[in-house]
């Protein structure tokens, strides 16, 4: 049977205006991995509600999950969740049990809950709270999709609140030969060897180290024996 | 006048699988934001052909600019070139100057010119060769799309031959304000501000540092005048 498909949405300006180095897609890309989920595809986009809207509405339709970073926060530019609600033509409001998560948090640590904040509460109607251990404003699955804060630490807590509950497939195996000769030498051999593994994935990744040229030769596929058996033809064929 | 737009297309299961974090992205967002070319998308697609002709498309009647990263090497899952031709539905094939530059290149280092390095030279009819300092192997612009390597030192090279042709628009000036309190008692003042400077886009990014969280608020826009004026406010209303 085919692996669940994923796609991921990260939404901010921060990161196409060149200001900050992605951290999220690459963090969800190693789980979903782990987990047997093929994260297919990523967009990214600014905080533009026609933007989001119009790629949540393509990613849930195309995939079987969709994971969401960034914009859930209590400042004006965070819009993800009125986003979310308007791409499943649901509501949204403060829903009372965030409100009250919110609430024992900050009376805890003796801070004012004002309007900003009662923002995080505001929820979709009929979605599912995402568990946020670090700061305790909740993200929220709506459908297939899961809505996660941009921060990296807390993004990471939310992925590990929601994976567990996500039925995954077969963990995708992989083994990695690195090569020190150019990609050009070794084309042919490499043409032939995903000529005969049909169900295997060969990537070839090059490099430039120290002004000479290599590559990494990485195979993936769900059976370890058959990536064995590709492994050692490989190193057969390419004589390291 | 409004500035000219461009997208990203990220071509290659290294990223998607987790196994390599993303460089490119970061570099371009870059470099385009000091041109004043505004990056409003970045999708991130699999080597696989129908996702890439789709994501062409889509993208190249969508902004001025497309920029791609990966998938035009030597090896058989470099399928980026083949890809664009059939998004313009356009013929491709080995193309006389492109092949000269290789087998000068390749001649002067005592190395063969095989049927994989051949590939290299196969551009679409009618696209322009964008000059590869690095590794020669030259990338090309067909329509408004701009196709580069995916090797970060590649990918760079390619990049500063092509911008410098392109007309920018008015550069994204950026300051920035580091306060160290939560986004949530922020957020009234920082909605205000927004409000009241309509041209500029006020971003704030949270962070959490040695336990503490805090914001970084960007004011980004053309007018450096406005800027400074929103920057002063922001100092006195945050109390900074």
């Amino acid at each position: 049977m085919a692996n669940p498909t994923a796609a991921m949405l990260v939404i901010g300006d921060e990161i196409l205006s060149g200001r900050t180095r992605d951290a999220n897609m690459y963090h969800l890309a190693g789980e979903l991995s782990r987990l047997g989920i093929d994260l297919q595809e990523v967009r990214v986009v600014s905080d533009n509600a026609d933007a989001i809207i119009a790629a949540v509405k393509a990613l849930s339709g195309g995939y079987t999950h969709v994971f969401t970073s960034g914009g859930i926060g209590p400042t004006h530019d965070d819009i993800t969740a009125d986003c979310i609600a308007a791409a499943f033509d649901t509501t949204i409001d403060v829903r009372e049990d965030a409100r009250a998560l919110l609430a024992a948090h900050y009376e805890s640590r003796g801070v004012e809950m004002n309007a900003a904040r009662l923002r995080m509460a505001r929820i979709p109607e009929g979605a599912e709270l995402i568990d946020n251990p670090v700061s305790v404003a909740p993200g929220f699955t709506l459908g297939n999709v899961h809505v996660m804060a941009g921060v990296p630490a807390v993004f990471e807590a939310m992925v590990a609140s929601v994976l567990p509950k996500l039925t995954g497939g077969a963990p995708l195996l992989s083994q990695t030969l690195t090569v020190h000769r150019p990609e050009g030498e070794i084309a042919g051999p490499l043409a032939e060897l995903a000529t005969d593994y049909p169900d295997l994935s060969i990537g070839c990744y090059p490099f430039q180290k120290d002004g000479a040229f290599g590559a990494n030769i990485v195979v993936r596929g769900a059976e370890g024996r058959q990536i064995n058996a590709a492994m050692t033809r490989l190193a057969r064929d390419l004589g390291t």
